[in-house]
């Protein structure tokens, strides 16, 4: 299992918020890298960010990749289309995906959906409490109902995202707001979670459950030993009834 | 457009609880038809109770019914398998049902979800937020986001249903829990809304918005000209193929 | 209901093949325009092309369209990236989208869908019989089951789109090949509808069957007077608990 | 991994079809026991059928079963209900389900769906192609599309189930029609396979690439370690917002 932890490495990069620092010393990317090598010993884990060769995203480094991890919230748009639909291919060809949180408006995700990806949102540090609506979805596999997150950004609904597969969380938000913070969806042959909780202002990815969302997420999303490649066209001369 | 209004009326017979005359003086299922009757003037609205004769869902009564609603709650083992399973018949054969509140764990429900429709509660008169996450749904048509109700029982997830055809709702409650309070399903050539506010205890029923969504629901589930009847079974001797 | 009925009209301006004159002698768009105005007299049918000013997709032509019809083959790559990005626009604020056929590559469903959209194809004229799998679905009310195809190019699966919320139709072919030639899918508030059958090559859009599906398609992808746009972004300064 | 191959065994016993001792000299349930053992080595596979105590159901035959197969064609009503009770808790609990063929007619589907299962089907020993509709689906890894089965009773559409979570496969027949041949659905913890190749009268349960799908179907529905148990009411005093 290999796994790629992008990051789009801004915030940190200039220091703002100016504490993202004392929470993610090793930057967004760091943090959640630690999550998961606690969680999966035997993955490899890498990590990638918007100013390293070639984006963070080349070809070789994708195809090297089990599962992609994706965190974007200031510089969607200083992502070439071309990367984004380099990476879209890999999704599509079997690549898994973990969008978390303001990567919903990254120009992968909206690729990938067709829709606008809005949604409403407030930056007032509230709790957030995340429900289990699909118990027995592996992504949900040991998770508390609810999990809290003390301090949060509200996301809430309408998210216009298209009908997912699976809901698996549902949260709400001290004001009052609900938001489907964990979906599934499947595109070509890869599979796609987007998990909101997560944000460059509050030290959610330091909170041990979260590593455990994203563990399994990466577990469910990862194509294995599946052959990768998108479906091709194809243009058999006979059917099967004059074939045989 | 025939719909009929189904409630088991236990409650109101024994006034339990005391104030539910003083809320509906002629039933829930009173207080439904007349939301209804205002807004589908066209509409032909009935009601019956659990005491009618055959307990209010006689053949010929379901025959001439476009769109059945179903109110039930402390006397869902009273009505008889046979007639559940008229009734399942009915909505197989493309009878529109809307199922509100404690109808969840009612045998007809049970029997078209196959699954336990188990779910968390609390009575505590808290205030619920219905949210719109669907706002393309022809039943969110016109209703607010949130839609408030002062005070309402919880229901909370997990709520054990299949994967529904559409969450046109999902409500918060002061507590902080979460419930897809509006679904969708397709069962045979039948829709079935389930809706889960309202309640005994509360004035839900008399709220103008909840009004709205449910004759939203009554005209999504109906089926309007289209031949009534369940998938036949069909044993052609022949392919299509060699027949031609 | 105002209908725009849309024909990339290269096979036409070109007389290739040199038969489709003889069977659409008003072009494609002509034919599907007569097939729609004999089903829905009270519906103003349009057509345009890409010859047309502004591709035949300006914005004023948009905002007064209620369903929009595709259909292209040969010239996708000649309708720019920001006119699609125009017509997705009105599809996800409300407009419905019936894509034909060979749509299935434009460059308007690959943005909606995220995925290829690859098939198998094999251009034949081999007889299609398309079967209903959702009757209860409106698309397929009135329509016979199979709707029988005599010459038809072949579509196979694997058809690369995301889960569909209904799979209405799937047609099998005399090679032997199935196809799953109707489906729908929600994007924002627009609802779509890809069907399968019609080629230049064949007078599918002739038969008056094909014309029943196109008009039920249309009457369910309608928006009718629900308010048209996007999903907005929303930030709120206060929660709802706060707020009241 | 615990295997419980579960075959009404009657056709077996009466010796109707003549031939099914030859095509399956230790019954269609050992059979398929010994394709999964192949595949599945570390498994325990074990066999029941109808003849056995307790309808070879008991609650501890349940309690030690991951994956319960089910085939079942002219006994469906001699299991008795409480026993199907029993069955479907344990499904939705977590316990992973496989219906095979007619086993869509068995009183534990249909309580699983809420439909009638109704189908077509014509005896004639016709070729049925399994083309694959979801090729990254873990139940198609490694099948061929189309997987050919040279002589099988024709299932045709409709198929009145609720829509599935996937559909996995379609066949074609050689008669023209075409079904729905793998479809999945989660109901409560439980994942449900059906799969319809399969008859008394044909050797397809001797066919390499059919025990491949059954043991794709298997670790695809099989709960793990995961705890079991259905969704149970709870009746929280406080809420969240309140406790803390």
């Amino acid at each position: 299992m290999r796994v790629l932890v992008w990051n789009e490495g801004v915030h940190e990069a200039r220091q703002q918020p100016a504490n993202i620092g004392y929470y993610y010393p090793s930057g967004i990317h760091g943090a959640i890298a630690d999550l998961l090598s606690r969680r999966l010993p035997d993955a490899k884990i890498s990590t990638a960010t918007l100013a390293d060769d070639q984006f963070g995203l080349a070809e070789n480094s994708l195809d090297q990749t089990d599962v992609l991890i994706w965190w974007g919230h200031i510089a969607h748009e200083e992502v070439p289309h071309e990367v984004v639909h380099r990476v879209q291919e890999h999704v599509l060809g079997g690549m898994g995906l973990i969008v978390l949180h303001s990567g919903h408006h990254s120009r992968l995700f909206r690729a990938l959906m067709g829709t606008t990806c809005n949604l409403q949102w407030r930056n007032a540090g509230e709790r957030e409490l995340v429900w289990t609506v699909a118990p027995g979805h592996p992504i949900a596999r040991g998770i508390p109902s609810p999990l809290v997150i003390p301090h949060q950004e509200m996301y809430g609904e309408h998210f216009d995202v298209p009908r997912p597969d699976d809901v698996v969380f549902i949260s709400s938000f001290a004001g009052g707001e609900v938001f489907r913070s964990g979906l599934t969806f499947t595109r070509g042959n890869g599979r796609i979670f987007y998990f909101s909780p997560g944000d460059q202002d509050y030290p959610v990815y330091l909170q041990p459950e979260i590593g455990d969302v994203i563990a399994n997420g990466v577990l469910w999303a990862s194509p294995g030993d599946s052959p990768r490649g998108v479906t091709p066209v194809v243009n058999p001369n006979q059917g099967w009834f004059e074939s045989s």
